[in-house]
């Protein structure tokens, strides 16, 4: 197929083996197709039962069905003066988040989400560097803490389908987002121990939430709505699940990783580095 | 099992249920134990004969043989002022690298994948968080970025067995992965388009010195030593694959992340965002 969009072409260019590829461009354009010498096909994936799969972010092999007896009350008894402080940190960023949000537990998942897959991120990036820095192996980890950012990233496109945020929340996430990144990314610098802590009580307040979002739902504050699309392929769910049964995978999901963040504090607490322990890569 | 770590525990603690997980601590230590009420096994896995897997880093489903036959002599003609630029600071950067290096290919092959497992991660964690900040979907570049990244890392693991760095080396390595993780973050945020041309013309360039590379193994200037265990499982080669195998399997990832980077540079060039067209996910 031919280049639209360049005029002078090489001939070596001009019998280019690009192929056109559709791109769904939510514009009035409807479905335009670029055209491009180096245009790169997609796999073309399909779900057990020979149906299409039709998500691009995530494969049949990277879902799972959320393991949920975890012990969503195990705590980390904050002994150490830096554990005591990671302890009233989160403890103190809760009093205001409960005044904005009171019982709306879905815009609070929502905002909560843009926040919670910002360390996986930073914690994998700044690995990959210094594996690279140091030639060195990474232990699994690098894929452990994006694994995590993946996940989180995962629950707010799901939450997305059945709460839209309003223009004040989204301009609250960009500054909250700018402010956080910048935090944690110092912070995990100075103290992978501390940020992996305070991560780890992060998420035991992200469980005790889930539970209130539970409780709304229950005493019907909050429409049990059918689970979204990308949810039920994502966790494996039944067709028939509901919002109900999302909160209880989403939370079993943070359960998993307040223990990675706590088993990542205590491993420096030991006096040893991540790499020298095996990562729980795929613990959900 | 106990926490052997920490003094004061509550009664909730005493009975954890953490396990001791093995640590491979290069030190004298021998293997030592660290013993976490949060401790995380990882999942054992075997390969397909049943024996152990013995990578923390990659899995045997992330393992493929890589596609020999893709084309490594297509090029990207500058048309445009900003694709010229790209073009034109990639070919000087060639200049002193070659001065620097000579025909010392394995080194020269050690320090670049320092930097060439930058560009993905830069881009991956900023379409990370722009997925966030918006409330919108990635199209799975996400995921294809972090691949791109995460495999120039294993190329490095996988020259580290055949080459040691000296200390200066090491120093330099250090030095620009801050300056050109600093510019390229810079230049990703600015422009995309260009940051993608740029990485196609690097990865254009980087084929050509893998072709060197093999040159200089067949000549006999470079040992043709038997291929290190990592890539003969990541790669899946022989048993008694040699480097030349090895150098042959990663010229041709490069090619293939020369077509992915063009690629991506050609969307930008099409006013369309990158999650607009399905990311190509395993193109290797």
């Amino acid at each position: 197929s031919k280049m639209t969009f360049e005029k002078k072409k090489t001939s070596e260019e001009e019998e280019g083996s690009g192929d056109g590829v559709k791109v769904n461009d939510q514009g009035n354009k409807g479905e335009q197709l670029i055209v491009s010498y180096w245009g790169v096909k997609p796999m073309k994936i399909t779900k057990e039962d020979g149906t299409e799969w039709k998500w691009s972010c995530f494969r049949p092999w990277e879902t799972y069905k959320a393991d949920l007896t975890i012990d969503l009350k195990k705590h980390h008894v904050p002994s150490t003066l830096p554990d005591k402080i990671a302890y009233w940190m989160v403890k103190s960023l809760r009093w205001p988040t409960d005044l904005f949000f009171q019982r709306r537990y879905g815009c609070r998942a929502i905002m909560l989400e843009t926040v919670a897959a910002v360390p996986g991120m930073v914690g994998g990036m700044l690995m990959h560097f210094k594996s690279l820095r140091r030639f060195e192996q990474s232990g699994g980890w690098i894929k452990a803490l994006l694994e995590e950012a993946e996940n989180e990233r995962m629950h707010l496109m799901t939450f997305m389908e059945v709460a839209k945020p309003k223009w004040y929340e989204r301009a609250l996430v960009i500054s909250v987002q700018g402010v956080f990144f910048n935090a944690y990314l110092i912070g995990y610098i100075i103290s992978p121990k501390f940020a992996h802590r305070m991560v780890g009580y992060l998420e035991e307040e992200a469980i005790h939430s889930y539970t209130e979002f539970l409780k709304e739902l229950d005493n019907g504050n909050i429409e049990n709505v059918p689970a979204p699309a990308i949810a039920v392929d994502y966790w494996r769910l039944e067709a028939d699940a509901t919002l109900r049964d999302v909160v209880m995978v989403v939370r079993a999901d943070e359960a998993h990783h307040r223990d990675v963040n706590h088993y990542a504090s205590d491993i420096h607490y030991q006096g040893h580095e991540l790499k020298e322990a095996p990562a729980p890569i795929g613990y959900h």
